[in-house]
């Protein structure tokens, strides 16, 4: 029994999505990992401190509003959600195990990862503290594993947005940051089509504007 | 022949939109007129000076970026062009003159506004300025005769979504104005659903987010 007095969350952080609705553009594949166009969405992240120093191994970053969001992003973490799209560009079955994401030998997560796929793969052992583990159960099967792998701290769902949606519309999301990115990409992955936030429970509790883009922070009532 | 060198422009100003795309809630009537939680859309625009003034009568309300937008979106204005359920609850034919807006007797809008309708009706002179005349034959012959009655002034379409979309859809609307208000409605009047701005034409050209709302300006390319 855990003594912890804080029930670990399920979260989603530094989202983010166009004007109208779309976490991703169309046509995702290797050289578009979001979509066409989707790489103006998270322009607000990529001149933070925090993408600089954890992702770019730069040695300093922009501060302020926009790396505020992404340090808390990051912080508390135990594990990881991804979806399969959002791990990399193969679909159907695994050709081999060349493929280990799109994140270079040392991933920025540093705990482990689990990856929602149909196809049965031997987990991915990283640098880093970084361990990709392929989960064929489905939504819940990921985040029993995530929650066990996490023991009292968050487990962070990632994306891509067919994912985040499966979260969301079964009620798992505690916590919801999205970045609004001040763009319109007319197509694409969207987020919202068909989801009934307010009806799931989800209340906005925290709204910031940066110059770059709109933080809203939604957090699940309790039930 | 016109003198101005200015070409006059079909504007919408002040559009609200909810973080997933509705410009307004559900099931529209006397008492929603905005939809059920649709008035949480307009939140940023009421505290301001334009607003308590011009509506409300008071002698003064807030300045700063929220009313700088309200300011600009009733410059230059020589016509309106309105959905008939942004005019009214009303459905289907006339039954009788006695409903004449929302406004009351003196309207904000002291021009010819143009009333899309499929149901014919004598124009409503109203104090102030504001002339409501019903235009029976689609969104061409309202913006038609509502460029004649500006003559060098600017349209703007005030709503609602359908309305917007439509001016939208057609390629007529030369700049828009969105006001994304924090809030999801989770239903409603989408604005985005199925429409491809940027397809269209539609480039951002101002990004100005305000404590209440992000204020996004798009502009249609030349073409």
């Amino acid at each position: 029994m855990s003594t912890s007095s804080r029930r670990p969350k399920l979260r989603v952080n530094c989202f983010s999505v166009s004007l109208d609705g779309y976490g991703a553009g169309p046509r995702q594949d290797l050289s578009n990992p979001l979509g066409v166009g989707g790489m103006a969405l998270p322009e607000w992240f990529f001149p933070t401190r925090t993408f600089q120093t954890t992702v770019l191994g730069a040695a300093d970053g922009a501060r302020g509003i926009d790396d505020d969001f992404a340090v808390r992003g990051m912080a508390g973490l135990g594990a990881w959600i991804l979806g399969r799209n959002m791990f990399g560009p193969i679909r159907g079955e695994w050709p081999d195990d060349q493929w280990k994401g799109w994140w270079g030998e040392t991933p920025p997560y540093h705990v482990p990862v689990f990856v929602l796929t149909h196809h049965p793969r031997a987990p991915l052992v990283m640098a880093g503290g970084t361990t990709f583990h392929f989960v064929t159960g489905g939504i819940h099967e990921a985040l029993l594993r995530a929650r066990e792998a996490a023991q009292d701290k968050d487990v962070r769902v990632g994306g891509g947005v067919a994912t985040v949606r499966q979260y969301l519309q079964a009620g798992l999301v505690d916590e919801l940051h999205l970045a609004i990115s001040p763009v319109l990409l007319g197509e694409g992955e969207n987020l919202f089509a068909g989801l009934d936030l307010p009806k799931l429970g989800y209340e906005r509790t925290e709204h910031v504007p940066s110059a770059s883009a709109t933080h809203v922070v939604f957090t699940k009532r309790a039930t």
